[in-house]
Formats: C-alpha cells, structure tokens, sequence
C-alpha cells in the first residue's frame, strides 16, 4: 500500500485554508497575503496603505517571521490591531498558524486584514492562507530579474507592488524587462510601481484594492 | 517501528556532503557557500571579487536558481567557468546538486569555487554543501533588522557581506543596529561593509579571504 505523506500535508492545509475563507466571508473581512523578499517593503506597503484608506476601513494586521517583533511592533505603534507569528524556522505562513491567530483579533471590527508573510520569495507560494488576494511586493534594489529567477510566486499573484521605484535610475533597473518577465508567467495581473517612501504611486495601488473589496462578491 | 524519515534525508545530504568535501580536498580547491536574499548581489559579489584575485587564482561558479540562467549567463561572459542548476522549485541547493555539478567543471584547473545558492535568508542554512566556507551576503537596501528576523543565517556564516554600503545614507541604515543583531547570534564573525557598484571595501573582504585559503589546512 503506498502511503501518500505530501498529499496528505498539503490537503490538511488546503482544509484549513477553506475553513479560514468561510470564517472571512462570515466576518466580511477582505485579506491580503502580502509575500516578498526580505526587505522589499511588506510593512512599509502595510503602514502606507493604511494612511490613504478611508476611515470606514478598519485594517488589521498578522506578522509572520522566523523570529522577532520588531515589524508587529511598527504596526502596533500606529494603533492597528495585530498578532505577530514567529515560525521558528519554517520559511513560510500556512493556514493552520493563521487560524491559531484569529482569536487574538478583533474580527468583527475589522474590514481589512493584512497578512504578512516571511520574507521568502519561494516557499510561500505554496500555501493557501484563505485570503482573497495574493500580492506579490518586488522592489527595486532587488534588481529587475526577479520575475524571470522566481517565476513560481509572481504566477500565484493578483497584484505585484513594485516598491523603491524612486530609485529606478540609482538601480538603473529595466521596467519593459520586469515587466515582460512578469507577464511571461502572469499575462493579466496589474503591476504598481510605487515608493512607500516618498508616496509616489499609492493613489493607484489603493484605488485598485478598495475595487477589488467592493466587488469580492460580484 | 518508528521510521526516521526526516534523520535519514538530512543524513543523505550530509554523507554527500562530506564526499564533496574529500572531492575539493583531493583537488586543492577552496569552495565558498553564498547565501542571500534575493537581489542582494551575490553574482556581482563574485565578479567583483575575481577581478580583485591574483592570476594565480583561478575562479569557478556553480549558480543555483528556481529557474532561469541569467547569472550563469554574466559569469560566462567574464570567461568563468560555470555551470547553472535549476532547482525547479526548490527553495535552496543541497549537497547531491552540487555533486552533480562537479563533472561539468574543470576542477584540476580552479583553485577557488563560488556556490551561488537560491535566493532566501531561510532553507539554504540547514543544507551543508562541502563548502571551506559559508557566506552571507545582506545588503543595506533591504534593512537593518536582517539578523534579527533571520537568525539562523547569520548563526552559521562564517563572513558577512554587507553589501550596496554607498547607499547607507539613502536607506538611513543603522549599522550598530544590525551589527548588534550579527553578534547576538554569532559573536566573532567579521563583517564586511562593501559596494559591488564603486568598489568601496572591496579590499578588505578578497585579503581575509586569500588568508582564509592560504590557511585552509592548518
């Protein structure tokens, strides 16, 4: 008898993944799975979104890292609910983390939910979180071929943020060839240069999400 | 009867691992084990750090990716001899790729053997390749929390490159911070503040480093 061990991993997150969904849909929360590189921006992207939302939207936020609380603690800082997950050494969210940390937020009284992954631009494509969008934050200083050495975790994804992109010229990075690369794998998904630094392309990015949260059930 | 199933694969990859060990012994050669977030500029830590050699050094590359061969592709046009491995989707290199690599190389004619590894600050720590060395290469642009978020990387490097150090200023990198954050977890690794881009500090890594080699028996 062969005994299917990685088929049985993967349908007990993808159960779990589903139950996290019917939960989101009941508390009419719209979630982001926010996947990246370390470093690309995640909880820059979260803080600077936040601050263009309008205040019928009432974010929160989960953390994922190897270890630490320093991003939970920015986001703590500016008075948004949030639960920090520290995998140990797992190089990625799966569903069954999210779960365990539902009850430490208050869902009722939250419209937006922010998943941030660990920063690993492999591992987290894998795993169904149950969240409504999958987006991908690429940044600038990492170089423009990330698409092409990566192609797996830009085909999962509903939005690539590219983040840093006031530095286009430092970098001298090649927007037609990130942009090609990503469509290579990925024809439709809409990507979004923009620099939670200076503030450059936010309206944009921020216009999109809170499209997509009026049409979830459209 | 309990099987040891996760013991027996990493015991596999150590059993080759020390075989690529004897390997690189047998043929004089010193084997360096780059580690890295994606973009942080291991492929232009190499090449900067050939063109800094003595000609009596002759240089190799294993590049290791998910997919793709554009840094194979940069190594090649220098003249280096290189060899691509294609994970797939693996999330790091191990000791039976390297192996396999090893017949494509020249290796009665190298003396010092770059492994560039997958980009990601997580899996390719738990992975012994026979490498001399383990380095890891951070980069300003992706912050100065690094070592205190992936701690495990850092625990096990023998060097730490801290690559893109022009642009301290730019990213209001705080080097006591993640210098702290290295020593938290690994007290007497030296750290090396470098710019592939302007050359700046590239000195001092390529003199530890051909003392490393030159005292790699005793």
């Amino acid at each position: 008898m062969k005994i299917p061990v990685i088929k049985e991993i993967f349908n007990a997150n993808d159960q779990v993944a589903a139950e996290n969904r019917a939960i989101f849909k009941q508390d009419e929360l719209f979630v982001i799975n926010l996947m990246a590189s370390p470093g690309a921006g995640k909880t820059s992207l979260i803080l600077s979104t936040v601050s263009k939302l309008p205040e019928t939207v009432r974010p929160g936020v989960i953390e994922g890292d190897i270890a630490s609380s320093i991003d939970a603690d920015k986001i703590a800082s500016q008075n948004i609910p949030v639960v920090q997950i520290n995998t140990g050494g797992t190089c990625h969210l799966d569903a069954p983390m999210i779960r365990s940390a539902l009850p430490h937020l208050p869902l009722n009284n939250l419209d937006l939910l922010f998943i941030e992954n660990v920063g690993n631009l492999v591992c987290p494509a894998g795993f169904d979180l149950g969240a409504n969008l999958a987006v991908v934050v690429a940044s600038v200083s990492e170089g423009h071929d990330k698409p092409y050495k990566y192609p797996g975790i830009f085909a999962t994804a509903d939005a690539v943020i590219l983040n840093k992109s006031d530095l286009i010229e430092v970098f001298e990075f090649d927007m037609d060839f990130f942009r090609r690369g990503v469509e290579m794998v990925n024809a439709t998904v809409p990507i979004f240069p923009l620099s939670c630094r200076t503030g450059l392309g936010l309206e944009a990015w921020v216009k999109w999400l809170l499209e997509k949260m009026r049409n979830r059930d459209s």
